[in-house]
């Protein structure tokens, strides 16, 4: 077996002369031409994004860098306090907190919305109007509800109301022609559920962004990967902070000053 | 102490009706308007870009995203196989490895010649032409030879004769009037350093942008950070590909077949 | 809020001078007096083992600390190849393999037990022989078989006939008065598989490890944290024998120089 | 270069039929006679520990392995409150504080020792009572204090006088023949260092479990690694308590509402 070793790869090649990064020249056709939300969505989809794609692929990505003190923020700083000389343990630590609570709302409303549409089969392909995807939204939201499965993408701990992003990010991929049938599901479930769930909820940010990355084609697999991205940058944000204006011993001190002994239960 | 709590940032706050990032509306005025790069710098920095600015960082981002089977792109695989299900701890294990050998460099590059232009003092604030420049540089790779210390940015285990990225990074630099002290000092090292120490060695990749991320004014101590920022995007491009066209299982096989008992020697 | 922050813990606390763990002194009455499998036992169960107990455990954490050139051991070596000055990044990278395929069958069989014997009730609670707890596991893998899901702790890539830890861990726990209800529950899926798979597979050792562990008490949805721990030792000496012996740089050469670039598909 | 694979190493290997460990039978000759502290040692020592040593290397554990709500503690729950479907990214996170600052002392005053006994060569070697080390000891402590550095494992935080754990492991290493060169000139710094220094300092615990890691023969790089695993156990006590009685809402919450906006200055 070890002498017909073979490891494909499409991304990143180089020789002597040469670095070659998605069948182009680095250097010679990328550098300075290619911006970086557009290298990172080619690097994942395996294919050029439109300059439309490439907008609304980096509204997205701005909406999701950050918000404010997160515990993944939080623990990024924590951990940059005890290990300053490691950088990357930092950001490492802050991008592990990336999971199915704080960040997962991304890739599970993406994830949800493609499912729905794949059940709906011809009704979805062939949905005309606001009409035709509430009808498809509230047998979705009813079989959820039957499930007590929650509904990726409703409600937010601050935002009770509207959450701002929402509107934004849907007005950014129509002018782009770019409001697919993912976004338009996700606004009529947005529109229906608060007959099957008796309250009206608003579709928060976390999720706008889900249905707008699956409009764009990308695998609904790796959408976490995405707010993943995105936070590293909020997180480098965040440690720059930390050097200069630090709160990590502060939070550790307000947590150890204020720990109290209670004996074990058993 | 608990009763005076406060944390200071600049980055993101949100109340009910809105999302503030960097002192802007999050949703009015930066998604759709600014660029993922242009945020990444801005959030770092404290201080928005300009155009000329966003394109030199862009490129310095697209020059380090990915250079193939790297060893963290090969543990990022690794971890993906053995844990599929958490994206962020494949993508954080890869990460992991941006330290002083293979991503340090950038780093370590724009730190020797932030600390040289400071100890130059005078003699680089009024460098005029290459030979001012090739006066200070010749001084400092002297220095760092009777130090036994190596000179950051010089030499490359592919490219040994021309890195192709260097000269294009200093060209787009130079096109947008930010070729500055850093990328000057760089290029004099290239051309005096054979005097010193016998030999030419080219100008690496890794080297120049963290002699261009230097001149845009970014913090010295924070520079791996951008490597890193650079590299999660590669690293998606690999987990992406994982999924694709696995190859972790072939490398966990090559070597766990080809293992040889080897008694300890104590 | 802030003036009536309290974070309550049963672990360690201290002043100028005493250290108190568990509620006890840490110097006077533990250091020297408690081994460190112990520690972690009490520390996860918030009670202390017995010495029979702590046998057991001791052998579940022998058998899952190492097991060769696994993934993560190779992710741990080349993140150690890359960053040699942050030895704790090189051991978080091998442990975030830990997740569900190459580190989870531990918990997976452990939860699958203890929800086995909750399903069955009073049957498992007064199983008196094999026969009883045969029926029971017949039961739970037909179940298993219908729902289309894998039994775990059922075979091993290598082991196909026999994973040698598996008895002696049941003996171990048996000599100790602990074979409960889970290893006999283990013990009976190994005896009637056969009957409803067509083929008869190994209870292998991460499984019978799984079943041990539920079986001194320790919570089942952390047996994974037991499995990690003991892989940190196991992580430990190979990042040690890397230091000694280093493979990182022929691994990663041995998969460079055997890339083969291939276009992408779209 | 790949028909000439060959991986060595003398961690574990396994065929079908058994698993072997350090050139041992796993099953039938470690499972349940060798001790999970015993086998740790082994592992990176490379050699089996006596009694004593193990004795010794466990209280040494067991002194380190919790401080309560450290910053890594705290970082560790905040990602489990994130991500509580990736135990080891929890545990990662926490490890991956263990750098410089808050667990470097181990490593760092076991370098400091062991570069001071080789430095002192024959002084050393023939030392034969507490003056022969106080002279070594006195001349290491200038020429720190020269240099303008640390003498690491000298004064703590909360035990300003004495740390409680530095008594008790010299005694256990006395108890058990092993109070080497390493504690010895550890002591005579103790003795020594107000000469110096102007005030007294107590000698801490992670330095104390430094000296006697370097006497029992273990590579003084690595013992932060000792310290890490150590430090493995008592996360997950974190853990296991955080399920139990979570703070990690609470710690973020703190954080969170006393978040201050700042405009940045730039």
């Amino acid at each position: 077996m070890a002498d017909q070793l073979s490891f494909p790869t499409s991304l990143g090649t180089s020789d002597p002369t040469t670095i070659r990064l998605l069948g182009h020249d680095l250097a010679a056709d990328l550098m300075g031409s290619v911006g970086f939300g557009e290298l990172a969505y080619w690097l994942v989809a395996g294919r050029r994004p439109t300059p439309g794609e490439v907008r609304v692929f980096e509204a997205v990505l701005v909406a999701l860098a950050d918000h404010g003190f997160t515990p993944t923020a939080i623990a990024a700083r924590l951990t940059y306090l005890s290990a300053p000389e490691s950088l990357q343990g930092a950001l490492a630590a802050g991008l592990l907190g990336g999971g199915s609570r704080f960040l997962g709302v991304t890739e599970d409303c993406g994830r949800f919305l493609a499912d729905t549409l794949s059940a709906a089969g011809d009704a979805a392909a062939t949905a005309a109007g606001p009409g035709d995807w509430d009808a498809i939204a509230l047998d979705a939201v009813r079989r959820a509800r039957a499930d007590k499965r929650l509904v990726p993408g409703l409600g937010h701990p601050v935002h009770k109301e509207r959450d701002p992003r929402t509107p934004v990010l849907i007005r950014i991929a129509e002018e782009e022609g770019l409001r697919g049938p993912h976004l338009r599901l996700f606004e009529a479930i947005g529109r229906v559920h608060p007959q099957v769930l008796g309250r009206a909820l608003p579709l928060n940010g976390a999720g706008v962004c889900g249905a707008a990355l699956a409009d764009l084609g990308l695998p609904v697999e790796l959408l976490r990967g995405f707010a993943l991205l995105a936070r590293a940058a909020g997180l480098l944000g965040h440690l720059a902070e930390e050097r200069r204006d630090p709160i990590g011993m502060d939070v550790y001190l307000a947590v150890d000053r204020n720990a109290v002994y209670q004996p074990p239960e058993s």
